[in-house]
């Protein structure tokens, strides 16, 4: 595997000019294309990036003979049609969350990897490459504690300038915490049951706490929550408890300062800074893989799931009740 | 107020003798009596306390006449009758929880004090005098995190010898969850949704984990859990988030010990051990109340409430689905 | 022993004041007398005690027959004569630290006591009472981390409103860790090497930090820190390393606060707040043990040697070079 | 800069693999060349790196034409003449810790690079590197604690399987501290006085924990301790009081496990694990900088100044007795 891939990052937003300056400094790897419908902004993050080519049509920039595969990172709506267009060029695809916004829409990206018959989209979960996840997984397979009985996640944000919506809360931001879930317990969620704290008290869309109720297929519960508005700072936790132990991810990485009344730790202010080092290792561990062959990290079918799950969710909303998951039939690429 | 508080006791179990030895510290009261059926029992728990009259006839210790005050620590369907036997004697009783073993039960508790028109009943929820809890709720109270939104507790379990049945680990462990929920938010519980892990897989009845998701009146939301046998310690955790930031209560307080690969700090077994210092704040504050005219602790209209709050998750369990909390009227003793 | 013990207090500063209130909250004990130059004060103290005599004369608080037993609590200056006082009226005393101003006073102390024949100081070196000190002293007891071969603490301080010598620091503060350093080490300390920052630069006599190397009899190794100004708050950890590991004391027991950008744990303003269970058992243990026959707290000979450890740093200061500890022989009483 | 970086790697032991196999995955370098006396390891480290050219004559891999910089991980005795070798050649190079095995060696090398008139050499003190670390100096460069008033640094191996010398935990361990303490405090250390625990009675020159005492050229004092044999595993802490508070490196990032009877943390094992990361940036920044133009790390004139530091120290164990640190002109390359 002598050969670099060339790499087309489409979108140079937070997360697309993220990506694109890690891609940058990730051996085996190098940034050929950048799209951007903004060509000063696309052509700012190429001149870091060793003067890649940039683009304003982004299915242009997707058949382009230098790029070997591609990095979505452009608006939310725009993700599905772009990735599926990726898997018809062929092309293997880094698309981030969430997979698409319908879920109708998460289904046809599914269909069309199905019918290409192998691994080309991968979604940017990537919680799965942050070390305190990584290390809480790792303890859960050597048995540390036992069979996972109870997920808990906390998904903390500093601040909201606006009130978000219920659904925008569960899409945009529990969908992480669906995948987490999964992931970790090795376990499908069968029914949720959500409920909120409203940001605005007569605006019943408006959402300032999201908590979600989780019923796991094999007998597991859990929770999670999604905190928009924390006037605190950026955090994710994940506690699971097992038939011999309880297990949480490390604690904040930051120094102990003595002062002023008060032993404080400071917490990341985002998530670009809290999961710095897990976009480092996506995109390593991403390029690496399609250098030996295929995607090995979170697929369609998960990027579908956790769709799925936000779907119940936000029925769950509306009816006030719990709801069951409902999914279409795995297809058997995404089995075993 | 010049002469001793004379305090009779009913039961030496393990809550019962530990009650009657902390007593025996308390400055301003004395032990006059204990009853058990095990009269030897009752003899062994009365010598430590200074020669206290020893009973196996729990009425005939109430109407005693040196004993100004009666501690309730006998078998669970005991508490009720024994609670209203105080109360019609006119003599103030600190009872352990839970008040009563059925709504109803509770119920008559608190029609029998109200109708003796003055607080006298006090319940063993220790947890307002435990300081990690105390500390929390002064937290809260000098508006550090704003309006609470969110709470969470985490009620963990060494073990249970035998499975234990989802409708004992909501009667017997949660209803102190629901004390606590009640008392560090301000806010009453309007709806519980429950559900619990098995035991033993094909009983249904069997709860090795409980998870009950709250909906406050006033807008918050919360989980309480129950860890049976978590293979662990004992630990009681307790987090609200707020409008302006989230509290949890204090961490483990043992020596940091650095050994064989290890950071690690020992929990304690059980709640004699954790609530040791918060059984002897209890009593402490039980006498001082009582010496200065009336109890000022949890209240019987407090036992009442974790029960039909207990009541709710029963439901729910059975029923599938989110459950309203129902209750009596509030009598007029137990408002503001 | 049915009679409560009647307790005298000398001086009502913070420490005394403390003392007597916490006493009048002691199961066993009264407070029967009440002594201070401002007899305002005394008399305030007095009412809070359940109405104590007062007296501005401290021999006749002494002597007094309602008096059982005293508590030093007046300006260090007059400790040493006060408990020779107590020593030669037969009297068991309870003598703030330090013990004596000067080592030879405190040789005056043990050498009365040793004449009399019998333990009846007692020095308020409290910290052997507090819980986090006690479970690291219970850690070692059990063989936890192996022989102790490096002691080290730090003792901080909020602030000082004026710049205080080192001789202060060492006298005054530093004592207190010294006799921890005895006590949890289980072995003497024969070498000291001092050394200070300086609170103003050109006054080599201030001192806002000490820092003493010390060098244990039986080959441990370890430092003493008294962090004077240090715009925290007051804290106190010791760490010891052993054969087989290394332990810490408890860290702070305050919530976790997360807001702002930091998580936060307050720590205590001063040794009133952070010891302030320790005073309460102090006394309790004190009365207790007085009841059933003779103090088992730290003696006269822990308060001298704590002093001859400060007299050796004073001297390393001077020198600027390590400096033996220098000690009167230990009278039979005092061995084993 | 276009071109990649030609790196040779001189020593396939722990270090040196690891640094070849950190370089094959750093953008802008290739491992152009590895050496080693065993030509089986060298070639296997080889086979991880790309195919890089293997050697057993460090000095041909030094002028090799592809190789462009170096990497010294060969045994300590060997540092300071490839060292040279490389400046002559003017080439840079990474060398281990320590720069030499003897304080006249080491200023042999700064005479070297002082006499080539540039800097061409990095010393491998990786800490500068470490998150934690890195966080930690940068809290203090943005005045959070105000001036750095005293310094600890906790130094804790695993075990060693024979009993090491006080000499070898001096220049071995300890310089790494001495480095860390004079880069965070940004003062050089004046006096140093160290003593230490013998890991065998009989044998004063063994060392089971080294303890050093510092006092810094502006007023400053600290301590370093090196603790070879714990028990428990590999950490590094240090804590710098200041001015206006206290501030110490983040604690253990492994994920809290809670089972039978203990919350604990895992500690790693060795350097290997709690560095990782800081090899991984230390090449990556050591790379970037010298395709910028020059080395920015830690200097030879840091290497000899920890190896001066040891110097001192080894003659305070030697007299029993502080020693002041002596040391050559600095000459004007490491001014500024």
């Amino acid at each position: 595997m002598a050969e670099t891939l060339g790499v087309g990052v489409i979108g140079t937003g937070g997360m697309g000019g993220r990506h694109a300056r890690n891609l940058a400094q990730t051996a085996g790897a190098r940034v050929a294309a950048i799209m951007d419908l903004d060509a000063a902004r696309a052509g700012a993050v190429a001149a870091d990036c060793g003067g890649a080519v940039t683009y304003t049509d982004a299915d242009a920039l997707i058949v382009a003979a230098d790029v070997d595969a591609v990095v979505i990172a452009s608006p939310d709506p725009t993700h599905a049609d772009l990735a599926i267009g990726c898997v018809e060029a062929g092309k293997p695809v880094l698309c981030e969350k969430p997979l698409a916004t319908s879920l109708a829409d998460a289904a046809r990206v599914v269909q069309a990897e199905a019918a290409a018959g192998r691994r080309l989209v991968q979604v940017g979960f990537m919680r799965v490459y942050d070390p305190a996840h990584v290390d809480l997984k790792d303890l859960i397979g050597r048995g540390e504690i036992g069979r996972p009985l109870r997920f808990q996640s906390g998904h903390c944000n500093t601040r909201f300038a606006e009130p978000r919506t219920v659904t925008d809360a569960i899409t945009n931001s529990a969908v992480h915490d669906f995948h987490s879930a999964r992931w970790l317990m090795g376990q499908e969620i069968a029914t949720v049951y959500a409920s909120h704290v409203r940001s605005v008290a007569e605006r019943p869309e408006t959402c300032r706490l999201l908590l979600v109720h989780l019923a796991f297929a094999d007998g597991a519960v859990g929770t999670v929550e999604v905190n928009s508005d924390s006037g605190y700072g950026y955090e994710v936790t994940v506690e699971i408890a097992g038939e011999e132990g309880v297990a949480r991810t490390a604690g904040l990485s930051s120094p102990a300062l003595r002062k002023a009344g008060n032993l404080a730790h400071a917490v990341a202010p985002d998530w670009l800074v809290r999961f710095a080092d897990a976009y480092v290792v996506e995109v390593g561990d991403w390029v690496a893989a399609l250098r030996a062959g295929a995607p090995t990290g979170p697929s369609a079918w998960d990027g579908y799931m956790s769709l799925a799950i936000a779907d119940a969710c936000v029925r769950s909303v509306d009816a006030g009740a719990p709801q069951e998951v409902r999914t279409m039939d795995r297809p058997e690429l995404y089995v075993g």
